[in-house]
């Protein structure tokens, strides 16, 4: 299988972690966000909306981070990265999707240059906008998080599932971004519990071929 | 079921949508986001992060669209809301997730108000901001569904799905903003078959008790 990302993509990131825990090898492609080769006509071809992940599993093209590994839970369930409850399943997906679709599309590099060629901001003002968004999504992922009385070191249990592999790369942009993570003292551990793990060490940006 | 909604919230409209396909009554309960119910201490408990739809199924709270209609469809699972086949679940839900993750978040209340507030723009330069993202969210969908092959009436083939439970409620968004959908002929002709369906038709923010 092909993967098509840019070491810095969140949504990347959550893809090659969940890769990883799912021992799943693939063929990486770099697609450089940064000189605009997702909108290339090739790149385009291959997914419309000019975004990055994609994967090509040899028989489909599939794009968007959380059905990708949706689609890696149903063919590969083990490890599972979703609990078997249903309740308990919709909770990490309801904490998968604060960070999936209330933080990470506001810092999204094509709402960034938005923002700055429309609405005047410059880079502090483009930061300052990150750390609002993610400031607020992290309250309530900490909310969250420090509620749950499994005694687990990760969000959910005691295994990393669908809810880390969203959550470290969203802390690793707020660290981009500047915001002070100090106020997310149960994100940080769950943090640093999954970031001793092989699986999401080696799938830091910084570890990545493309890494600038 | 207590079901915490605001009529005009894209993402309680999917829910009612997803609710009315799977024949689920639910006692609705108006959040008015105009007045900012959401913020205060009461909702606040049922839902951290302060953002409707919120499902208060007795046992849980559950929370993001998304989220509840997985659940219901692991619930209850007749008619499907997703395909069987795992490829063709991750391009359903794919879809589903431009729309969720990639254009919807951009145009929320919150989202509006800040770049009024702290971007000096006007109701203009926040319904071109609107017009901006779900016009290019929307231009992606228009070609995956015009790629699609089945010739049923609905996104993905001959009956609703997810896709289509997100897909009406973002063309009503687009059409509040004054975007000109003509260039989407595909969605167009797939919005006019659910509509057509009273589990839509019902589901329309102008026929809910909170309307204004």
């Amino acid at each position: 299988m092909r993967f098509f990302g840019y070491f810095r993509s969140s949504s990347a990131y959550r893809c090659r972690i969940a890769f990883n825990l799912k021992g799943v090898a693939t063929e990486f492609v770099p697609v450089n966000l940064r000189d605009g080769a997702q909108k290339q006509h090739d790149f385009r071809d291959l997914n419309p909306q000019g975004l990055v992940p994609a994967l090509d599993t040899g028989e489909a093209v599939l794009t968007q981070s959380l059905a990708i590994i949706e689609w890696l839970e149903e063919t590969r369930p083990d490890p599972a990265l979703l609990p078997g409850d249903p309740l308990a399943r919709a909770h990490v997906r309801a904490f998968a999707q604060v960070i999936a679709c209330e933080i990470h599309p506001l810092q999204n590099l094509r709402v960034l240059n938005f923002i700055k060629s429309q609405h005047g901001q410059d880079q502090d003002g483009a930061d300052a906008w990150c750390r609002h968004w993610i400031g607020e999504g992290l309250a309530a992922c900490e909310a969250i998080a420090a509620s749950q009385t499994h005694g687990g070191a990760f969000t959910f249990g005691d295994t990393p599932g669908l809810a880390d592999i969203c959550l470290v790369p969203q802390i690793f942009s707020a660290d981009r971004f500047g915001l002070d993570t100090a106020p997310f003292g149960r994100l940080r551990e769950i943090r640093a519990a999954c970031e001793a793990l092989p699986e999401f060490a080696q799938a830091h940006p910084a570890r990545q071929p493309d890494a600038v």
